[in-house]
This record gives structure tokens, C-alpha cells and sequence, in this order.
């Protein structure tokens, strides 16, 4: 994996940036799909390459568990397995563990558990999520880390995160190369001087990217973006910074803003599922009666296949009726609209205007007017 | 609506025909996919397309209920609500009301029932019947008809086959014309006398195509295929006929070898969903633990999307996981390999070799070896 930095604003501001994988170039910021269980859910690659995404994330902890990572191996590895030949990142397994499995328990070796699946035990250590995710053959590797509840004690949050970093340091020496690449997790929950000192280990561990964990995860968006500020201020500009987890539309500007280069979320896709859509203008949802017999599409802007093909009437139908083919509609619309919104904030960031570019949409998201001024900008970046 | 019969082997052979509506041609024989709720079920009309589908059966029950006929109607017609720019035929509600309706009471004017999903009220009769079709605006309306038990006594099914015969004539009156075109039904069970009254009492009505009904409903394949025999043999031979809701591979065969032109059934779109997959030499459960890392496709001689890119390990993986994607390539599937042996039995017609085009296709579904000449011959409709 190879990063390049190709343009900021600022010093700690928005940033455009490549990396480079031997399944193809990312460009960035970017938002990757979800895609948990070996597809993103509801839809194929196709769907994915029509929107020209560029990386999904998958998730260890449920792949280990079924169809099991050596598996995987034996079938030629996940891309084959899934059919995608574009980048694969990996979470370490840890966040699932700790939120799904039964019975876990943390200790200095790692994480025991039991499956959610079937009840068998299990230990996920740092050199086994390395193993895990090399025999999965993906682009990105994380470390395992710990996600400590956003409102633990600052002790907890202490001994979680210098756990963390032993953890790092163990995942680094398992897998000592860049070949694929492995990403350190910055731990710390809100608190600057904590955070501060999982940069500075992390850093000096060294690794090919960097991760901000532990946050979307309840402490608010004030405190959130606060600690992006203070977090990637204290990371290598030469390497991609990735947050982990988050978050809505909002969520990436602001921390985009930050300089964040990498999100996942599973938002837009377990959103779609759920009939609450993105639009430039806010959010809709579409189970709603007023819908009934509405021609429009969801959003008149929007180039997506849905958009383009179906109603709101429509949508309302395959809701109301149950059809699968209203949640894949529904994801197909979202899933574009994120990655929509990643294309034009590049093309902002690019243009050396992030920040009337954020101003504009946030307003439209919010339903304000914009100034014909501002429109005419929203509308050069399409 | 316009057919033209292309070739026949003998009078009352396999037919090669061609049916003309306003929303493209449909060559025959041909086999509808079921698209229930204004969707066959997983896919898009990209799917269909992408299979050279030219026209599917939605059902009038359902969409009578959910979203409404107006409704309908009002956002443009059937077509345009679903996407779908080809040919629709709607049956006329009358099976579902029996199958899945509550407190049915059939009479002289039509049958009252409730509505299996909140309880109103309805009385569906032949004139509400076509005109709930006509505010479909498909291009293939059914006559109201009842489609009795099998096993009903042989009383029984002559009053309601009588009855389906006043029926059908209120249809015909309620629409005159053929723009849309009109099919009546034949009944009567496996009763050959009364097969024959129903075939030449619909045929003096007068429609622009003859379906038969109440067939491939429990009675058995050996008494399906003698009344389909027997019944296609008074038709005319310048209309379609179309066997309604059948059936397997075997039976399209065997009743296209019986001079049947349209089939539709939910087989092999229910079937994906179950796990259930159709391949030249048989039929696949996904679900079964052998798949588990079984690197081939489906099958090796399958065009479509899900054999050319996703082995029967990561289907067999999508279904254990309850993935979505897992249902949409199975049904992917399995209405590529039945629109696929339509085409091959459309090309045998035209070759003069329907016969030995089906003993081969029927000895490689039973897993019989196939000679290299009968192998050869397989290979040239492809």
C-alpha cells in the first residue's frame, strides 16, 4: 500500500489523497461500504463498481466465525470469495467480540468469547486477528484494540488504551512487513492527554495507517469532533487517517474538516433497510403514507438507479409489501448518495474550497435556502 | 396484440410463434417470470433485460389490495410504476382470492371475500375483474374464471366450469376490443368431456388467446399432460395457449411438446429462495454442507451472472448467513436456466428437432450420460 498526500487546505484541514493497492487506487476521503458478512448487504459488485467505489470494509469477527478464515483461504481468498476485485480493509474482529459474542473476557492476552452463532469458544489475540485477516488476503489490516464504553471510568479508559498499544505492538511484530497493510488504532475515549499518548505509542510503533476508535459510539458530536481535531493534529501527514465507525453525513464533514481521510459506517446501508433515505435536502422516510402516490423520485438531483427509474410511490409499495427489492433499491440510493458526497468534498478540497462547499451543504441538508451563489457552486461540483 | 404462429412440426406439436404488443414482441414458447407484487421477486428490470426477458405475469389479487388499481393507475399505468417497458400479462385475481383470501363465497355475480391482509371487505366479479386490469394498463388481461380442487366431484367441476363460461362472456362483454388483448380459460378439470365443453363454448365467445386452467394443482403429471393433449387440440391454432402455473423443466417440455405456447409458475423464483437451484443435470440444494468450499459454479455450462462470478461455496455461504444477496443470485439463476431452455426449445422448433432436442435435455436432467452426438447436438443451441 502506498499514500500520497496530494492536497490541503491547511496543515490540520481537509486533505486529498491516494492510496494506492495492489486491487486498485482509493481515492480520498473516501466512505467504505459495509460489507459485514462478504457482501454488502442487499447488493453485488456491480452495484458497487456503478457507483465507482473503491474499497469496502469487511468484518473479521463474522467471517472468522462463518464461512471460517481458513476457508476463505482454501476458496483463493476474500476477493475471489466475494467476487471484488477492488481494495478490501478489515476490522480486527475486536469491536464485534466485545458488542456480539457472549461471555467475553479481556485479558492481557487477548479477547476469550463464546460465538453468538453456536455457542463455541474462542480466543482472538493481536497475532491471531493478524493471522485471521492475512489468511482473509485483504488490502488493509487493523490492529486489535479495545473500544472501551464511550462513559467508562478515565482509569478504565487508561489501562484499556496502554492495553491497546501492547496489543499494537504485538499485531506490528506478527506481522512486521507493509505487505498488505496494517493499521494502528489511537484509543483514548474524549480525553486530550490520553489520546495524546496512544498517538505518540502508536506512532512510534509505526504502522501504514492510522485509526481513530472508540468514538460515534454515544460521547456526542461535540465531544467527537473535538477529539478528531486534537487527534489528527498529532498524526503523520504522510499517512492516511482513518475514523473508525462514523457516521451521518454531518459526521464527515465536520471530521473530514479535521483531516480525516477514511470512514465506514453502516448507516446509509442499515438506514436503506430501515426506509430512511438520504437526500440533499435531508432525510425521508419513505414508509410514510404521504408517499402513497408520489411520482418524484427521492431526489430529483440524484443520478443513482433508483432515482433515475422509480418513485417514491413505488419505493412505498416495495416497502409496504415487503419486497426485497425495495431494501436493495433503498441501499443502492444511499449507499450513492454517500458516495456522492465523498466525490464532491474531493472535488472541494481539490478546488481549494472544502469549507464554502461544507457551509452550502450542511445548509441544503438542514432545508435552508441556498443563495443562488451557493447553488451555482453545489451545482459545478456535480 | 398480434400472434403469428412461425413454424409448428405437426398440427399439434411444438409451436413456433410470436406474439406483437404495444410493448415489444414476445417470442414463443415462452415462460413468464412471476412478478407478484409489481416485482419479481429480488430482481430489477435490469435483471430481466439482462435475460432477454420479454414479458412477466403480476397478479391482480395482490395489487388490487396493495397499492390499489387507482393508485396505480394514477402514477401511469403498471409499466411505468414497476420500471418495466416490456410486455405484462395479469391474471385476474380469481386463483389468489381462492388460494389466499379469507371467508370466500363464491356466486352468479363473482366471489366475496376478505382481504387476507387487513380484512376488508371485496366482491371480485368478471366486470370488476378487467377493469381493475384495465387501470393496470397491461397488455394481457385474463378472464375471471374459478379454478376448482382437483379432486373435486366430477358435479362440481361441471357447474363451475359452466359458471367460468358465464363468466368469461361478462368479461368479454366488459371489454369488447382486443387493445388490450383478452384470453379466456378453459376448465374442467381432467374430465375430457368437459375439456372439450369448455373449450368450444370459450372459443365461440372468442378471445384473442385460450389459457387452461386448473391444471398442475395436485392432479399428477401423466393426467396434466393427457388433458393438455387432449385440450390443445381443440384450440385454435392461430392463438396462443398458455398453461397456467406450470411448472417444472419437465413439465415445459413435455406440455410445449403438446402444442402449449406461454407458461408462467413461481418454481424457479420460489425455489432460489429456498435454496433450491435448476442445472442441466438436476437440481442443486445450496443449503447442503458438500458446497461448504466447492470452488465450481452451479453450473460449469450456466451463462449467468451468478455462475460466471460466484462459486457454490460463497452462495452456500449467503444463505447459512441469511444474506439477501444469497436469494437474488439463486433466483438470478435459476430464471436464467428456465428463460435459457425456453430459448433452446424455441431454436429446436425452428431446427425441426424439438423431439430430440427434449431427449436429451430430459436424460441430462435425470443425470443420464448423453452420447457425443447427442452432446453435439446440446452444444449447437447454445
Amino acid at each position: 500500500m502506498r499514500f500520497s498526500l496530494l492536497s490541503t487546505e491547511s496543515a490540520h484541514g481537509p486533505r486529498r489523497g491516494r492510496i494506492e493497492t495492489v486491487h486498485g487506487t482509493v481515492e480520498t476521503p473516501v466512505f467504505m461500504p459495509v460489507g459485514t458478512q462478504a457482501t454488502v448487504k442487499t447488493l453485488d459488485p456491480r452495484d458497487l463498481h456503478a457507483d465507482s467505489c473503491e474499497v469496502l470494509l469487511c468484518n473479521t469477527y463474522h467471517l472468522y466465525l462463518r464461512p471460517g478464515h481458513e476457508t476463505v483461504k482454501a476458496l483463493g481468498g476474500l476477493h475471489r470469495f466475494m467476487g471484488w476485485d477492488r481494495a478490501i480493509l478489515t476490522d480486527s474482529g475486536g469491536f464485534q467480540v466485545l458488542s456480539l459474542a457472549k461471555l467475553r473476557r479481556i485479558s492481557e492476552e487477548g479477547v476469550a468469547f463464546q460465538s453468538h452463532l453456536d455457542g463455541s469458544r474462542h480466543v482472538l489475540t493481536p497475532e491471531k486477528a493478524v493471522e485471521i485477516q492475512l489468511a482473509l488476503g485483504v488490502d488493509i489490516l487493523m490492529a486489535l484494540d479495545e473500544c472501551p464504553p464511550h462513559d467508562a471510568d478515565r482509569a478504565y479508559h487508561q489501562s484499556s488504551m496502554e492495553r491497546t498499544l501492547r496489543w499494537a505492538a504485538r499485531c506490528r511484530a506478527a506481522h512486521p512487513g507493509d505487505q498488505p497493510a496494517l493499521f494502528g488504532i489511537v484509543q483514548g475515549g474524549t480525553q486530550p492527554e490520553l489520546r495524546a499518548r496512544s498517538a505518540e505509542e502508536t506512532r512510534r510503533i509505526g504502522f501504514s495507517g492510522y485509526a481513530l476508535g472508540g468514538l460515534g459510539i454515544g460521547e456526542g458530536s461535540a465531544a467527537m469532533y473535538a477529539t478528531v481535531q486534537e487527534t489528527t493534529a498529532l498524526l503523520p501527514t504522510d499517512a492516511p487517517r482513518y475514523l473508525m465507525g462514523v457516521g451521518t453525513p454531518q459526521d464527515l464533514l465536520e471530521c473530514m474538516a479535521r483531516g480525516v481521510d477514511m470512514f465506514d459506517c453502516v448507516l446509509p446501508t442499515r438506514n436503506a433497510r430501515n426506509g430512511t433515505l438520504f437526500t440533499g435536502t435531508g432525510r425521508i422516510n419513505i414508509k410514510g403514507a404521504a408517499h402513497a402516490r408520489d411520482e418524484r423520485p427521492l431526489d430529483p438531483d440524484c443520478a443513482c438507479y433508483t432515482c433515475r427509474h422509480f418513485s417514491r410511490a413505488y419505493l412505498r409499495h416495495l416497502y409496504a409489501a415487503g419486497e426485497i427489492l425495495g431494501l436493495r433499491l433503498n441501499t443502492i440510493h444511499n449507499l450513492h448518495y454517500y458516495l456522492d458526497l465523498m466525490r464532491q468534498a474531493r472535488q472541494a478540497i481539490e478546488a481549494g474550497r472544502f469549507a464554502a462547499w461544507q457551509a452550502a451543504t450542511l445548509a441544503r441538508m438542514r432545508g435552508e435556502p441556498t443563495t443562488s451563489q451557493h447553488a451555482q457552486e453545489i451545482r459545478t461540483d456535480d
